[in-house]
């Protein structure tokens, strides 16, 4: 079952501008599910805020976050508007995130300081990957230590061991999502999947929607 | 008239851990002066520290502050220690500030998403090059916009149109470096400033340091 409605985006479409739909269509096209970012156990609300904006910046659609230890909704309100566009999803155990996103074909790595293999210049982008972080002071859990597929490093040249976990996941998105752009690979949406996101995105652009849907569904 | 004493080293070398020793040298054989950034006017001191780290963490060891408005001396106990092996200069005026870094042979280039002429991945890093970042809601002054030689922008993809100022830098000073450990160009320091640093190093690592040198200028 498709989760649009060609009819109901022309009709969404007639209360945005012309300039605006032209962002949405631009925006989507650079979109991609190739690489994802798993958040597990963040308590810090401003690095996860940073982590969506630089998932908006690079183009990656979906973030997942895992919230063992507390129960507060953390999809909303954050990222200064960067997570009205991003796509959500949120697991309570680590084990879930790493079984549903490994079905959808991901390769788990942990993104760690130590005993680390991959460097990031030197990582493969060629297979689909979930870039897991992990809490602020204790970094990833023994679970995604012990399940990763790969350890990926960020270079570090000073005293400094460590990188402020935003800082971390811009490096890496960066450096990921402009070999991605380089490569011969099919990193972008589905037409399916571009064509749910631009409805969505036109219902959300739209100041009135409530009213502006009910009138639709009304038949107006 | 050389700023290190080999005397001195050999004397203070006696107080540190041969592991130390090889920490110290083999960071100062990683540093460089090649690239460098300079701080106009930032007033929030977690940025200030954020960037900081990210120059140790990819070897520049010099960080230029402009601050014009305010007078605290921002150069003590900022990013977590990283400060400590960072070379600090400061200006109260931007004038000043590129003037002297012309000088020194620094192409001036302003890091902006706005206006911008070359993209990160294509800058050129085969002249010495300083990166300016500007106010975290202003952006650089005019006076840096006017006078600079290059504009630099991160590539974005999304619909968030600016960067966290501490994400900025790293990404440049992650991009740039890379390409310069990957050069064939001479961007070490010279001998007698890894020595000179050396030598500072060295007083720095070693907690009783007053009374080590108290003992080493009294003949002891």
């Amino acid at each position: 079952m498709k989760r649009y409605d060609p009819d109901y985006i022309g009709y969404l479409e007639q209360f945005v501008t012309e300039k605006r739909k032209a962002t949405l269509k631009e925006v989507l096209a650079r979109r991609t599910r190739h690489l994802t970012v798993v958040l597990e156990d963040l308590y810090q609300m401003h690095n996860i805020s940073a982590v969506v904006r630089s998932c908006d910046i690079f183009g990656i659609q979906d973030v997942h976050i895992i919230r063992k230890h507390y129960d507060t909704k953390i999809s909303h309100g954050i990222a200064k508007g960067a997570e009205k566009w991003t796509t959500f999803f949120e697991y309570n155990h680590t084990e879930d995130a790493i079984d549903q996103l490994r079905k959808k074909g991901y390769r788990i790595i942990a993104t760690t300081p130590h005993g680390a293999s991959v460097g990031l210049p030197e990582f493969d982008i060629t297979r689909k990957a979930a870039f897991f972080f992990g809490v602020e002071k204790d970094g990833l859990s023994e679970l995604v230590m012990n399940r990763a597929d790969e350890f990926l490093k960020i270079p570090m040249f000073g005293f400094t061991e460590s990188f402020n976990i935003s800082v971390a996941a811009a490096l890496i998105l960066y450096e990921t999502r402009m070999k991605l752009q380089n490569s011969g690979l099919d990193w972008h949406l589905s037409d399916d999947e571009q064509r749910e996101l631009y409805q969505l995105w036109l219902e959300k652009t739209i100041k009135s929607i409530d009213s502006v849907k009910r009138k639709y569904y009304s038949g107006g």
